[in-house]
């Protein structure tokens, strides 16, 4: 299968490689506006380099396309990849206005089952295992999900202000995670607060904030964030059930452990970021993408689930603004 | 010190025999209505048992008393006593109802500095631990706290129909620790849900729920209930900061780990409920108390402990039955 | 049931508080050639101190004794408390040399079914559990048995002059442990390092040691010694078996964990020596010896027991003396 | 680099791939006896397949070889490669006889320092740091090493026949491992057990073993053996010294842990065998040899070390044999 990528920046490079790397795929061209960032990214792996979206999606030996561009580009090119009759992987989040995503979604109609939104995490094999053993019944029903996920250092202040906010930007990741365990949610309590960092209270944004789900089934989540954590990137999920609990725990970069005077059993700090921490969720996610395709199948997530988080997100800003519970949109 | 005992059930007995082992105090009294308890409890310690509330206030040789009766005897039996001049460790709470609380402390007045509260998990050597080293600065700021307290079973109809509900029964431990840890709370939001026992449900009560908190110093809390847990009693606690994080996890019967087949590294189901778990932190929360009293010192928690725990689990019933942030009172 | 207490150092209060503390004891006696050391635990615990030894063992109200006095003088006050029909209780080691012990063994004949020697490891909750587990088949047929036992701190060169060595003082305890756990030992193989402090080496002793073990019934048994250990007292055991492995590992003060930009999951140092990591051992063997004498049952482990532990520890000691696998005797 | 490969079997597999996937290295040649192992190899990475030696080590162009045939075979191919003034990466063991690699070593004499022997587990993040924080001093004085290593199930009947023993074939790795943390050995002690398979009995084999060994620096280590282990591959380092202590605890397939009615922090069962526990070691090492020549540095680890452990190994039989201490050749 070939494949077209546009973004040429740091997830475009992960994007790059997972396809480089993937037995059944061949990344024929990498679409950027900036010549310099597709060229380096298209020479690593024997690619094309333009910067002419129209040349990509014409040409008919390119399978499918995976949108790594920044963030107020994925509704053009989603919809322009649609129409040319590409599959897309589309990275989170398909917009930050929820207007936008479903004007998107109305245009390509049922096409949306081309269409599967990154959201990485969902291959991770301790959250996947997790998933799938409490869906097996392993602990019952499952009644209480906790969520506990932060990032190591808080983005500069230029991201920050075209973010989204945190809810939007960040616990995005953690709303599609109870989805993916929990189903439909139908009730969402926010609220937030600026202990990290000035700037980011200057934006107008929160550093730390934490979310309170209500599933359709009844059940209740719990997702606590914040945009700074000393000790590594602080991934957790714990699934509480009629019958047990199922924990995924932090990951360490190896297994020793040290004794002394002063402590004992300490490790070292967890494994730092998404690129360490996540970087095998990459490649799971593309090839679940390219199987779909190659099988004819509905990839996951798909559009309607990337349209869901961002409703989540949203409701969480406004429960958070409010003080009120909100059902989301 | 002598010391009188109102009410000989179970948490009674767990109180006389932390007198009755304590070097420095003993056992005088032994008071409850039903004759046959305040024998049992008598009995095994050599104490006077009695019916009689009068004889035991009336007393001059007994300095303190121990109030472990029924939770609606509280106020009358704490407000004689302290007018009898007596020091008083009172069982939590102090009574449901928050108006008949101030009432008491009005009557009382100064004299609160006489009135200990039985928030005994303030005596738990890990959760005091974590409070020390939080306080001491080993983490910095504290922004976040996540506390995660679950029951082994659910108490019957009949203790649920009187048990002014989840938050004022159960939560009401971890809105004090909240309180212990992060000092005063200035924002209260609940939500509940209907899990384990119809019956629960029948009493007009949720068995599951949930409550985020703000503290005056900003710092948000997270705190998770639920009535059944099958695997234990489940008693964490966690404080996350701006230069790292305390947890104090479950805690095990024995250091024993088995590897299988099927399973590595797995250990026995954690101590089962409170007297396992807590039984130690009596005998320090009496050992506090009894130093107290001999030097004069305020015990802590003290009256004021009490009203603002039960304050905060009001709150926390306000903000599920509107679905909006509530200020306590 | 009363009982005598010889010896009032610092064992010997050990065993007076557990006998204090036992419901249905009583301490009658403490005797020691020092009348201070005996008139400060008996003044403690209501009972007579004496140095007269004939005079305790005359007194027929006293059923059973405690030998806690220095290891030269067990065999004597062992062989005559039994000649004076008294069951009893004594510290391990019977004596230093295997022909005193044989010849008090001859002496006493079948009334070595009212002596236990003190091994009071065996009474450890983890240990005994492990134990239980391995004789009901969980871990199949064991085939490997892993010892690790450092103490925190070695002791002062006139302890270790007189203590018989590193095997007859120190392993002892774990030779034993090898024995509760696999049953007769048909084999030792042993080797020493002087790594820790010259003055031990001074003493003709070693610091750290190692002894391999085979059992009667084929499985292998290794025990690792340090007199040092800096992050407390590290006392573990492992059972490896046909069908899994069950481990018992160190233990800490309280289930806090920090977690900080250079370390995660870092515990206290573990419990510190044995009055903290072994103290409800040794309540734990007294209630079994006192319950033993009660219902005529023979206690465990038994004279014979510590004959046995001993003549490993000599066999441990001829190995590393020759380099040579030794049969015990 | 452009590398042949010797030995087209599952572990010329796994060196084939990691030098496909080598950024600087070329899989040129793979040469095998058997034509179709040959093909497949270099047909999945475009290599020229064929069984003539001398046909590859007269390409000029090549300037490595990696040795994964069968082990009668490493000594002749070392030689010959060594003569055409390849570098070499020979995988363990050099030769199961010692007269062999003696000779071989003379033969080759100073061209040594282009041999690098294959004990892979050298590479492993998880030793590798803890040999790293030893040797940097974290631990103070190293006093002991406690190895566990435990396969998961037994070769077949004609494996064992072959394998020179449990010493040579298994616990090589292990011996390796002790010089790696503690250098040069100079006392062994050994013994083994029959436990597991009757066949490995009738090869005149152990399945269990045992190994003691001093360092010249004074330290003991302890190596455990089992030729079966039903939770997966035991693998496990421990290194006690003056100051503290480091683990290298098993690894887990994922972070998730269970717990309900009959068990708690369940973890999966750990990694299994050496393909999966190991694999990233293969590709280290090979970096490191490619590296090594491309440098002009020589390899670690050497010929002397594959030379120092085949002793080892030796003095190990040789010690379980006679039930003596031996000093290895």
């Amino acid at each position: 299968m070939r494949l077209a990528l546009f973004g040429g920046g740091r997830i475009g490079r992960v994007h790059a490689d997972s396809i480089a790397g993937h037995p059944r795929a061949e990344l024929a061209w990498v679409c950027d506006p900036m010549p310099d960032a597709a060229q380096a990214v298209a020479a690593r792996h024997g690619a094309t380099a333009t910067a002419d979206v129209d040349a990509v999606l014409a040409d008919r030996s390119v399978d499918a396309v995976v949108i790594a561009s920044s963030t107020p580009t994925h509704v053009d090119l989603l919809t322009r990849a649609v129409r040319a009759g590409k599959a897309v992987l589309c990275e989170k989040p398909i917009d930050l206005d929820i207007g936008r995503v479903d004007a998107c979604w109305a245009e390509i109609g049922s096409a949306d089952a081309n269409v599967m939104v990154g959201f990485n995490r969902r291959f991770d094999l301790s959250f996947r295992e997790l998933r799938d053993r409490v869906h097996a019944g392993e602990i019952g029903r499952i009644e209480q999900l906790t969520i506990i996920s932060r990032d190591p250092a808080p983005p500069p202040a230029e991201y920050v202000a075209k973010s989204g906010g945190l809810f939007r930007d960040m616990a995005i990741h953690d709303l599609d995670m109870a989805r993916f365990v929990l189903g439909d949610i139908v009730e969402v309590q926010a609220t937030g607060a600026n202990l990290v960092e000035d700037y980011i209270e200057d934006c107008g944004d929160i550093d730390s904030g934490v979310v309170v789900l209500r599933s359709a089934a009844g059940a209740l989540c719990h997702i606590t964030n914040s945009r700074r954590c000393t000790f590594g990137y602080d991934q957790r999920l714990e699934a509480f059930g009629s019958d047990g609990m199922l924990t995924v725990y932090n990951q360490l970069p190896t297994s020793v452990r040290y004794a002394g005077p002063d402590r004992t059993e300490a490790a070292r700090p967890y494994l730092d970021f998404f690129l360490e921490r996540y970087g095998p969720t990459y490649h799971a996610e593309l090839d679940h993408f390219v199987t779909a395709v190659e099988k004819g199948d509905r990839p996951e997530p798909g559009f309607a689930d990337g349209r869901a988080a961002l409703a989540l997100a949203d409701a969480a800003e406004e429960s958070m603004r409010s003080g009120r519970t909100v059902r989301p949109s």
